[in-house]
């Protein structure tokens, strides 16, 4: 198994295997027969809405690649999907992106209402710490670690990273000019953040040496870039049907893209660039980081 | 001291002392110089806008009552006046409560705009839990304790507390009747859990024995309500000019209250018993636990 070894098919076999097995856990944790409850049934339709698992399955094979336990890190990986879902169930709210379409489906706020996604948003931040302090320790994890993990889910999703991300690209919205590097800022916390969170704490659970350590935030912050370019040229380039949300959106609200910045094939190269930086930074580990190699040649040859 | 010590201007004086503890940890936490960044900026708006500070010293005051270091509990002290403020700005959002007026001025809508004053609470309820990461052990607490306090944070404003408690509450505006029994349940979600949390991670920081934890646990839930009561009862007869915020809320927005469901006297009765139980719940501990009597009794008897 090595990079040149990729193909779309096996990549979402395996973003699949890490869907099965968080999905239990997050399944027991939100009770279906609490559904009873609106609110519940409100945070399931985002929670299991068939998302790709990018994040928990970066958190799984990071911790793989340093020759951690992969049941260890699952309550990481869980928790990681709470937060990135309750960050797209807060930016589709109509004050903020007012998307209609999310994974295909209408947004939480358009079949429950806006007050709902906000508190389903909310619910989801909270349980996502929750259920790290709840079951971290029992995964085998040292308190130490869990500890050390909340803080960077923390980092990564908070005031300096996600939720500022999320800020710059509103404020972004409004500027006349805009250069690379300020737009690198904005993605680099709109979504690299937690990408390289997701990756640090898979590192973390696993017990990374500092240098390995070193290594896989160098290839996280590379394929959170090159992610988010990626989507920003399915935006232009992408199919609505394969996407499950509207093209064009990114045009529509004026928001400061790659594309629009340096043009779409630069664009293209830039994410390519990234991808194999990012494969590069992964040298010194061995055949454990190929799933981690899989997930930079898929962050720019994805059509969703 | 004990109960019948008790005035206002020396609980008031009490409460006071906490805020005077807390609010170095959190302007360090979210300096000055960021606001800049006008996202901070709207952060400590609503952050340092003098509330009362009850949550937090509800925590410092548990710690004090069964002889733990008052140092210790300031972080999670800290992070309860994150969550709680967290809860205030999202709940006056249009969506929610739509409310203008909070402590005597604007609500962060009002002044930053809808989509800032989303992201401001999703950035304080993120970093209530990144601050206890951060700052729990060096501040001399156990990992182990440390973690369980973040459980019992999470649980207590998520999705089976105070999240659910504020759905509850939305809910209830829609139903045509209500029992005392269903509005107890809204109340104890809404108002209690957190308050129940405060207490108990207070507790549990200082090291208080389960009987210490039990009573102290039945002291927190019937404050819990008695203040949510008191809430009520304000909204009714308290004056807009010492609440800092409009009356006659909850019956513009048909809201159901004890006042509207027992009337006005007998919610009085009920409040002053809740707080005498509470007092009671407390015999086990010594002088200790005095600055708790107070705050039960400043529970009903405040004027805002």
């Amino acid at each position: 198994m090595n990079p040149s070894s990729y193909s779309e098919t096996a990549l979402l076999d395996f973003l699949q295997r890490g869907q099965s097995d968080i999905n239990p856990l997050l399944s027991s944790y939100f009770p279906e027969e609490d559904v009873a409850i609106p609110l519940y049934q409100a945070v399931r339709y985002s929670l299991f809405a068939g998302g790709k698992y990018l994040r928990s399955n970066l958190c799984l094979a990071a911790c793989a690649s340093v020759g951690g336990m992969r049941e260890a890190a699952l309550p990481f990986a869980a928790a990681l999907e709470l937060v990135h879902t309750y960050s797209l169930v807060h930016d589709d709210l109509p004050a903020m992106d007012n998307d209609d379409l999310r994974r295909g489906r209408p947004t939480n706020h358009k079949v429950y209402g806006e007050a709902t996604a906000i508190l389903v948003g909310d619910a989801l931040l909270t349980e996502a710490f929750t259920l790290i302090a709840q079951k971290g320790v029992a995964s085998g994890v040292a308190p130490e670690t869990v500890i050390k993990a909340i803080c960077e889910l923390g980092e990564g999703a908070g005031l300096n990273g996600m939720v500022l991300g999320q800020f710059l690209d509103m404020l972004s919205e409004k500027k006349i000019t805009m250069n690379e590097k300020e737009m690198a800022i904005v993605h680099q916390n709109k979504t690299g953040a937690l990408i390289v969170a997701a990756v640090r704490i898979g590192a973390m659970v696993g017990n990374a040496t500092p240098e390995q350590m070193l290594h896989l935030t160098e290839y996280a912050k590379r394929i959170g870039l090159a992610f988010q370019i990626a989507d920003d040229i399915l935006d232009v380039s992408g199919e609505e049907k394969e996407l499950g949300k509207k093209v064009g959106q990114d045009q529509a609200q004026k928001k400061w893209t790659y594309p629009r910045l340096i043009g779409l094939e630069k664009s293209i190269d830039l994410a390519n660039q990234l991808s194999e930086e990012a494969i590069d930074a992964l040298d010194g580990l061995g055949e454990n980081a190929d799933h981690l190699r899989w997930i930079a040649c898929f962050a720019v040859k994805r059509k969703k």
